[in-house]
């Protein structure tokens, strides 16, 4: 494991992803949000997916000279196509522009179709919440998991936003609709370890918690079962609805990758407009103490609220340098034409 | 077990309100609703809810005659205050405004501080699809749960609902936080059965399909584990903070009875101002035919999409009469004044 240091890891990926052809510009918030990505934890979309990304690119599946376009705007809601350009820059004009109309009118909701893979989906709420903004977003997805009764899959994994501001941390809440990713799957199953819950049926239908045979089934477990498949399936309906775009059984037509054609909406609220920002505090520090401040189970020394362990390991990534992988830090240095 | 014509039972618990003080008119209204949650086979918040929702009224926990009342108007976003009134008829001015709100300006937010319980959370899902409009909504309550590394129960259950309006049979989806609500493990402890899947911690912090042992610690679990725990603690927080109400730590000192004091959010969208209904219609029949066709796993026979299940109990109910606990209808027959 090397430690590289926040301003590096972008510089490398921004030379990784202008080799690619992007513009100076795009190619360094494109690299700004990978490189916050590793820094907060969230291995699987920082560092990790430049090399797919760029694979990407090459096969035509993301247009990186596509810039998005307005469909139709209606009061506090506007529809953009995205064009299957950069899903990071999409969904950052998406958040942009629905911060721009709740400024103004207090909601902005942004649903944006036809976009590419927006990488972590908590970026957006984390960049509207840094700017005083509640953020409630989502994305839809090709298919990866069996709807709850069925061994196939037909749900998209679907990544679900919110976000509060807070002074002290703001509270976002990052999380897909499937127990367990693949990738950490995958990783368990390189450890030689088991899931620290079931994660999965195996090909026969017994639930297990042994990564290698759910990897093979592609039976992963929605989480809480029948509640993360029904959040996916609804999830899914209002982003195509809201977006005019695709669902899930058309973006699976697609077969260019992850997310290639997808749905996705910005629901933004300037608490400001509201109660104030002093109250959005004091709620939101009221919610964090009472969650801090509950007994620790067994296996717990401490209770966090959502997004504070993002921030722990954002801190010591910036004191210490963002933890990247040796192999994937080689080969983002390759493909930024840098010798490791 | 008997069986009820709907006309019947909303005749009786009409009476049963009546006779707790409501005018004849509220009181139908709210007697709809309790027994359209039994028509559609959600009986914990049915006919089943109608003696509780008497004691509350009789406690003064909830305030009969209190009228809900405007606080604050911002483009597509409006604060009430419940007043403690009745949470049906406050959830459905709720309802009503956003609808409203979104009838114009394509999107209406209805913050209600203040209010009480909702009883059956789908009810406004379903009520707004079926004027063809697009809802989330959810409400934060009184603690009954643990965040998730704790073991002491400081989150609400805080129930969300979405619902897609479509022809053939709304999407909706109507869930809280945890895994199992305590009704469904005192079901099963009632039945000598064990839960389908691990319902929560035993005092000593063993995961456990027990239902007696999680009664008796109060640890249920959150739907997804640390995924629904995540999701209760946004929930809480955003509705107090766009109401500008009250969080759950808040509540937790009320001390009167369930959701007393609680804040909802009613989000409403006008897809016929956006793609339109055909659009709609067009994205969720393609949704619901990729679900329904998948594959049935080992212990299904079919697979369904969210609301499915309780159109057909509803329609079952409609031909056949709504299924009631024999003790649960003499209850509610004693309220009304009428003899069993």
């Amino acid at each position: 494991m090397a430690r590289i240091s926040f301003e590096t890891m972008q510089e490398v990926i921004t030379e990784a992803f202008v080799k690619a052809g992007m513009n100076e510009q795009e190619a360094k918030t494109c690299a700004r949000i990978h490189t916050q990505a590793s820094c907060d934890g969230i291995y699987s979309h920082g560092l990790n997916r430049v090399a797919r990304f760029v694979d990407y690119v090459k096969r035509g599946w993301v247009d990186i000279n596509a810039k998005p376009s307005l469909v139709k705007k209606l009061g506090a809601i506007e529809i953009h196509d995205g064009n299957r350009g950069t899903g990071i820059l999409n969904a950052f004009m998406a958040t942009d522009r629905a911060i721009a109309i709740a400024a103004e009118q207090g909601v902005g909701i942004v649903a944006l179709r036809n976009t590419t893979h927006w990488m972590r989906g908590g970026s957006y709420g984390w960049y509207a919440a840094d700017k005083g903004y509640v953020a409630i977003s989502w994305t839809n997805t090709e298919s990866c998991m069996p709807s709850w009764g069925s061994k196939e899959p037909r749900l998209g994994n679907n990544p679900f936003v919110m976000a509060v501001p807070r002074k002290k941390g703001h509270i976002v809440l990052d999380m897909a609709m499937s127990q367990y990713a693949y990738g950490k799957l995958q990783v368990t199953r390189l450890k030689g370890q088991q899931l620290p819950f079931p994660g999965g049926f195996d090909k026969d239908g017994n639930l297990t918690s042994e990564p290698g045979p759910i990897e093979e089934s592609m039976r992963i477990l929605p989480m809480g079962y029948w509640k993360g498949s029904g959040f996916s399936i609804l999830l899914d309906t209002l982003a195509a609805v809201l977006s005019e775009g695709l669902a899930t059984n058309e973006i699976d037509k697609i077969q260019q990758g992850s997310c290639t054609g997808c749905s996705q909406i910005f629901i933004v609220i300037d608490p400001r407009k509201l109660g104030g920002e002093e109250f959005t505090d004091r709620v939101a520090d009221g919610v964090v103490d009472y969650v801090n401040s509950s007994a620790p189970d067994e296996r717990s020394t401490e209770v966090m609220y959502p997004g504070e362990g993002e921030l722990r390991t954002r801190a010591d990534h910036l004191a210490n340098g963002i933890v990247a992988d040796d192999g994937v830090w080689a080969e983002v240095l390759a493909l930024a034409g840098r010798s490791a």
